[in-house]
């Protein structure tokens, strides 16, 4: 355990003041560059991140949110940032609403009778429903579907989501899992399935958050693995089929977990932090290996690597560990109702949720005065083999998104996200899929970039957002 | 429909007059490797095998031997066979005992408590036992154990099966699946898992037929997907771990199915069978495409590319869709029980039971008369790819085991079995696993081998044996 440097309350003052001048350029010191390259090579050489994402995984298992097994996780987390010699730790409430899966089933009837290998969308209620099958390509076919041509039938929209290094194929499976059902709904469907969103092709479907709009009955709704599409779209192409689908799932009151904390204080501005972190729930299928004890091994490796060095950074490291980032960014959200007055000390946010893939190109919200220190972040880590990434857009990831979204500066260390949609919400995704040498570039990549900016001399431009403005009637 | 040929009963009196001397060599005329080239490219640009092996997994699914799906198989089959213009179909009566799952589950109970994911042996007792996992690293440290060191308790052999194109490593895996309950019940265990017999990295248990010797009493027994038999392994190197399995499955009376079979008669000694097929029946936890759907449609298809010539070759082509090989090969024992007058008559025969990889190397059982013949066939396979095989041993599959047990000659195409391990017997053994163009190079080579075998003058030595003499007291 390194010892506690004594708190320094000069950062707001300078951030204040340096707000109301032009903004002095950022700046990273020659020293601290050093420092970043022989913590690089010590991270790649280390398992630890590998070792940390072995333990959740193996010792806790899957963690759904409220379960038994996420308070398992927490307490997991609180252990291991002591273990790991991180100065602070602590944990902070985060509620919401339990979703339970369990069981589900789906079996095609008839002539063609067989099982079908199908999960529940998260946030599916339970029942039991028959009907013919009706196939949509996408989910603008479906919109397209006449008012009550669906009644009494279960929709099928089987689109097969598209594999991308960057993953943005998921922002069409995602929108037909969260989408679809209301609109399946509204047609008079009393059942829903999907493809999975997801690139593989075993019997694995991939599960995920589905909401209804208010004023929609909901209905059971469930993704079928990519199989499982293929063979019903054949069968559907014979003729006319009745599928049974049985869900047992559903809310099921309220629950309290943690957004667990470990902090690695800073020697000479430790109120001023570098946020990094993942989430620490899973989904329940698989042991949520890459999503996201990865994240939550990438980044506590980060932080403990900093933090066994004989003289801390200027800054504090903050790594977090979000509570219920599946079922809606419970976490996020609640990190950022109580760090909101926080928000100018938040150097800046980075956030691991993207599996365990090598990390390929770094990006930030740099203002122009910060560019010239974030292109030698970017030096830094151009040896780990991370390019520059493409300007522009948003990049926070889920869990500091609500905090960004109210002005937390954020960088993306992206990772290559070929295969994980592949194993991403499913009973696969396990600690086997994860590779050490890529894992531990990763946290190569965090350390670095977490010790380069708590280094830095000025800031990236964290500004509190006053809230949206209310549109004109 | 072709004609059906006038049957000529001159094929058994030639073979016995060949039996009394010195054999003549068997020879293919000139014109039939014309022919059979002409039919090995219209195979390979055919997808006859692959439409057929889409039509069963897709309209029948999975057909455990026994059940309702499997006796709407046996209609499919000879419906198909019809449809496909063979000349004669029948079938012929298997009886069985009938084994059913009804559903299986496991987990780890305690600190570190999770579901694993497992599947019930084939042959397995069902029953709910709880106790600490014993870990054995392979079938030998089960073996050597201790009398009585295992009471109470739940044996864990936990043995990687090796990959590779042969699929030798599956003689080790179907070792510890068929010894292994035996073993850990004589020992005072309760219950009995596995590291599936299988080369994969999914959440797939791989099943398959287990037995217990008399005497032992059966004890519930499943084999555990790769993934989880290594998070077992992981939470055992911890500390005790205890084990909950539920297995709803067992043995359930008896069941009428049948063998299936479809035949090109022969133009000139229609008597004379070339024996080619695969079996009708699969697991039930995936669509049996791999296992053993392709096995049919490459033989079904090679068998009506054959009938589709205006002149069938002299002798009669025999495609056999065998019921109930997984549970213990009762097709196959029925075949040669039905047949043993016949083996005479069946000049050759080969099976396609390993999957739809591309077939790598042609071998058979032919004597020194019919060596040119074969080295004839070879040169005629040589450009799919295919080499010949290694002299010696074994090679018949498992349906044309009992039969070429018996006395008749067999050849052997080999597929290749890379992957093959990684789907066998696992949920994921589905029709979009299966490569259109391998399937169509093994339709191709099985049309080549059966049309030149079946144009040839002479035989490949099939003698019916005299029964085993019975050991000297």
């Amino acid at each position: 355990m390194r010892q506690m440097a004594a708190a320094v309350f000069l950062g707001l003052a300078s951030l204040t003041a340096a707000a109301d001048a032009a903004p002095r350029p950022a700046r990273i010191p020659d020293a601290a560059l050093v420092q970043a390259t022989r913590l690089r090579e010590q991270a790649l050489a280390s398992d630890l991140a590998y070792r940390i994402t072995e333990s959740l995984t193996t010792e806790v298992g899957a963690r759904l949110a409220g379960s038994e097994a996420d308070a398992r996780a927490v307490a997991w987390a609180e252990a291991r940032f002591r273990a790991l010699g991180y100065d602070r730790v602590w944990k902070e409430p985060v509620t919401f609403p339990v979703w339970e899966r369990r069981s589900e089933r789906a079996r095609v009837l008839g002539a063609n009778a067989q099982a079908l290998a199908v999960t529940a969308l998260g946030g599916s209620p339970g029942g039991t429903v028959e009907g013919e099958v009706v196939r949509f390509a996408d989910l603008a076919a479906l919109e397209a579907a006449p008012a009550g041509s669906l009644t009494g039938k279960i929709a099928f929209v089987d689109f097969a989501m598209e594999r991308a290094r960057d993953g943005h194929g998921y922002s069409t499976g995602s929108r037909i899992r969260g989408r679809g059902p209301t609109t399946a709904a509204t047609k008079g469907a009393i059942g829903y399935l999907m493809r999975s969103a997801g690139t593989d092709s075993h019997r694995m479907p991939h599960t995920g958050i589905t909401r209804f709009d208010a004023g929609v009955t909901p209905i059971p709704s469930a993704a079928l693995a990519a199989p499982d599409a293929m063979q019903l779209a054949r069968l559907v192409a014979l003729g006319p089929q009745r599928v049974h689908v049985t869900l047992d799932c559903g809310w099921n009151g309220e629950a309290t977990s943690y957004n667990v904390i470990g902090e690695i204080r800073g020697s000479r501005r430790p109120d001023e932090i570098v946020l990094i972190g993942g989430h620490l729930d899973s989904w329940d299928l698989g042991t949520g290996a890459i999503d996201d004890a990865a994240g939550i091994g990438i980044t506590m490796a980060a932080g403990a690597m900093i933090g066994r060095l004989p003289r801390a950074p200027a800054r504090t490291i903050r790594v977090v560990a979000f509570a219920n980032e599946e079922r809606g960014l419970y976490g996020g959200k609640a990190y950022a109702a109580a760090h909101a007055v926080d928000i100018a000390k938040h150097i800046v946010g980075a956030e691991s949720d993207f599996g365990a893939g090598r990390v390929y190109t770094y990006r930030s919200s740099a203002p122009a005065a910060a560019q010239a220190a974030d292109a030698r972040i970017l030096e830094a880590l151009a040896p780990l083999g991370i390019q520059a990434g493409p300007a522009g857009g948003e990049g926070a990831g889920p869990d500091i998104g609500p905090i960004a979204a109210q002005g937390m500066a954020w960088a993306q260390l992206a990772q290559d996200g070929t295969d994980y949609f592949d194993l991403h919400h499913t009973a696969d995704d396990t600690f086997d899929k994860i590779d050490p040498q890529a894992i531990a570039q990763n946290a190569a990549a965090y350390t670095v970039f977490a010790y380069l900016v708590a280094s830095m001399e000025g800031d990236f431009g964290s500004t509190p957002k006053p809230p949206p403005a209310t549109a004109a009637p």
